[in-house]
């Protein structure tokens, strides 16, 4: 397999020519566009479609994708990735995400195991663990049935399930698969704890505390002050407590907990929502059946990027295009808009899996790139951004590409009719009222009130946000990210930026510092 | 008083000749670095300092932002909107809301009134309100006390008062201000409002309907879903019910509402959260006094902005070194990052003020301008972010500028001593970490754990989160922006850019569409 920079393929050399090829406004004009939306479009799993008609795409820059998705081996890097290769060089590790829901190639034996019955394993203990605290068959010390489950985590621990919790706790409540309510506590801010502990009943509050190293700082702080406010309570912490974590880690085999759920190094946290990091908390609030179907959306996903076919292969080519929007067009951030209030934290996993497996500067044997990689990711629900940030999106100086989502149908089935529409109606006329609005623009004779268009975005349509056009919907982004990263010749499951802050912050902890440190430390009275 | 483009300004041209002057890594080292921390810093309002010693900044730069202060007439341009000008050219309308906080200047008379004993008086009617609902002579049909208060309101009526509420929740609880728990519902999905509803105890709840013009589509569709649900519950939604919204509003005088509050034309929707459409709602949160002392913090932060003297006004100065970082050094995006978990909703409401104000590509007159405008404006609270996107922000390709904002005490009083320190430590000690990472990085014989440095920050200090520190914290904001829109040559206050999409939807809804728009929508099926 050839790993080569961007700058060195020769498809993104025909490619740079392309810059500015298509003119947005008039290919989405009139029945152009009519015919460019039932064209431009590709079935994804969980009934879910992926829209590109108001990209800056035609046929040549899809042939030029194409040839760039061949030449840098997109479907090779995928098939290599989940038969097993060691994918992470940084970390010398597999990436073994998509095993946690489904075998795509050959059976991956690691550590003298088949990594598939491990993941399978300990998604069945704690489906079997959900199960008996749904019967009542564990309980607190006085045979209650436990009511609420707090996720204790951050990053990947925190942000993918949190979110995916959100996306399905209306539908659940709607489809009577409504378990238990669930709380999260993540920031080191004591303030976050403590507030998540006095809107609760911990006499019948389950904490899942989740850390794959047993030492992430912020987890081990807030599982002493949750056990602290157990003990205060009269409450045996380890009757309340189950873990999520390496099999190596410290927390594996501790009698604190009433349970351990083992994933392992080959499962990035920012890629952990099917594993137990996900399937622990999400199991005990909707029950292990939901789990299931969220992990099927997610395997079905993950078949549909093997396809070599670029206009096969939504994740394949969405990343391709927003390669061509990053490095050939220049635009330095690309928005995330799900018309659905259930996707309102979605944006801000999409902001960490993007942002944290792309934005680097050397590629995947250490060396310098000399060409943009990963762009800032933001984004809030629809139609609440259109009274917000919009305003720069449709007239602001920089051209940003928009991502949307929406649904036919809402999750609750609650609905009101005003002016003979309804409010689901109303939200769906508003998103595709946007991408119109971005693509074509408008002129007025007014220039305050002129709008450029030729603001490309994408739109992917299901019929309702459902636990498998949830997986789908997760595991497309992921491939994307994926697949960008092997194009831009990147490391995409390390995150070595991290680390230095944390050193720093021990120093700054232990008085071991001078200089402007020292200087601000003593401001903030550390 | 002059009003022209930034390109034409000739302390401009200066700054411009001092791109990647000055070397953050260097500055910030060694003893030079604890100097600059002392240095340059500048006290704010409410008891906060703005920090900028890791900026890429020194006393060529501030001599020349000085020049452009001044050659820009930002002073004289702020009086003037204190004083009543039109500042608002598109809409041709006087900007008014430091008016809601204090007397800035002379009086303003406008419709015949004076404005600040307008706005005092609405502030005043909706305190007596609040203090009516509180002592349980405003009460439900049966004669009990109201215990939750939901806001119903989208955009500025939504993410500033939302934000500040969160803000001072946890405060509120632990100093005895916790009046009744406070609640928001604004996107026109219905699942928003469902969910909403299906948490609270509609019986003794009352609504806060914001809405100016009171035609806001979602504003009004949610209104209706939360009558109908009253009535199903057998409760008569006047009596659950007052109206934030304008005298000319058609729902400024109807029976419907139990009382109307009144803004006027002069505060937009973002800059609101000092005038009714905040003060109704956080005075039943937590009483009138503590929204008065919120104001006051504002009011002397309005204060602090009127010194003509960059280095004396910390607005003034964050907005200039933006301009700086914008216009010469080329950064596309700004990154808000409060190490604080009250301030999870502060960039949202940060990324309306700025993106909806500056978001715009033609100056005040309507003529196109030259140069970049406003950046794109996210961020999540510390530390959660350094476990997701600061990744990027370390060692991606393109240098985003990070405003840290950090606290010394907590709200609550709670915390837990770990390995000899505190949370709220190990919070303050992982900001000034990230401070030092980002400025001076790390040289590294492996190139994947180098880090470059050069990335500049500053960080608002406080002693702790209380109403007088929120009010400076948003009121610094606001005026940040209202200068860099000064210097733009920008109307920092009008919206064009969001009527579009409201226009194409209503077409959507009524079918009086074709072309691509039409097959959008049919795949929607609206």
């Amino acid at each position: 397999m050839n790993w080569n920079n961007l700058d060195t393929i020769s498809a993104f050399a025909k490619l740079s020519e392309l810059k500015g090829h298509v003119n947005l406004q008039e290919a989405m004009s009139g029945e152009n566009g009519a015919e460019r939306v039932a064209k431009y479009s590709v079935p994804m799993a969980g009934g879910l479609t992926y829209h590109y008609a108001a990209k800056q795409v035609d046929e040549e820059i899809l042939d030029t994708l194409q040839a760039l998705a061949d030449e840098t081996e997109l479907t090779q890097k995928y098939e290599a990735l989940y038969n097993g290769a060691v994918i992470n060089t940084g970390e010398k590790r597999l990436v073994l995400h998509q095993l946690t829901r489904g075998q795509l190639g050959n059976a991956v034996i690691a550590d003298g195991v088949d990594k598939r019955a491990f993941y399978v394993g300990e998604q069945k203990k704690a489906a079997e663990f959900a199960q008996k605290v749904h019967a009542g068959e564990i309980t607190n010390e006085n045979g209650e049935k436990f009511t609420t489950v707090v996720q204790i985590g951050i990053g990947g621990s925190d942000l993918g399930p949190r979110a995916m919790y959100i996306a399905l706790e209306n539908w659940a409540k709607a489809t009577g698969n409504f378990k238990m309510e669930a709380r999260f506590i993540s920031n080191v801010d004591p303030d976050d704890a403590a507030s998540v502990l006095k809107s609760i009943d911990c006499a019948h509050a389950l904490f899942v505390l989740v850390s794959k190293s047993g030492t992430t700082l912020e987890t081990l702080t807030n599982e002493s002050f949750v056990k602290d406010a157990l003990k205060n309570a009269g409450l045996d912490p380890s009757k309340h407590m189950v873990a999520v974590t390496s099999e190596t880690s410290p927390l594996a085999k501790s009698a604190d907990y009433l349970a351990a759920f083992f994933m392992d190094d080959y499962i990035g946290g920012r890629y952990s929502s099917t594993s137990c990091v996900g399937g622990a908390i999400l199991s005990l609030a909707f029950g292990p059946e939901v789990f299931e179907r969220f992990l099927n959306g997610a395997a079905k996903a993950d078949k549909t990027a093997k396809n070599s076919d670029v206009r096969k292969n939504p994740a394949m080519l969405d990343a391709l295009i927003g390669v061509y929007e990053r490095n050939v067009q220049g635009y330095p951030a690309t928005a995330v808009l799900p018309y659905s209030q259930a996707l309102s934290r979605f944006p801000a996993h999409l902001q960490q899996l993007d942002m944290e497996s792309n934005g680097k500067s050397v590629n995947r044997f250490g060396e310098p790139v000399k060409y943009v990689t990963g762009p800032v990711i933001f984004g809030e629900p629809g139609t609440n951004g259109q009274h917000s940030f919009y305003q720069l999106l449709h007239q602001g100086t920089d051209i940003v590409p928009l991502q949307f989502v929406g649904f036919k149908k809402n999750q609750t089935g609650m609905d009101v009719q005003i002016q003979g529409t309804s409010s689901q109606q109303k939200l769906c006329a508003n998103v595709t009222a946007q991408i119109m609005a971005f693509a074509c623009g408008k002129d007025d004779e007014n220039p305050n009130k002129n709008f450029a268009g030729g603001r490309p975005s994408s739109i992917i349509i299901g019929d309702q946000l459902t636990p498998e056009a949830l997986g789908a919907l997760l595991s497309h982004f992921e491939n994307k990210v994926m697949f960008q990263g092997f194009v831009w010749n990147l490391n995409s499951f390390d995150q070595e930026g991290v680390q230095l802050g944390k050193v720093l912050a021990k120093r700054v902890l232990a008085h071991e510092t001078d200089g402007a440190l020292r200087a601000f430390s003593d401001l903030l009275e550390i």
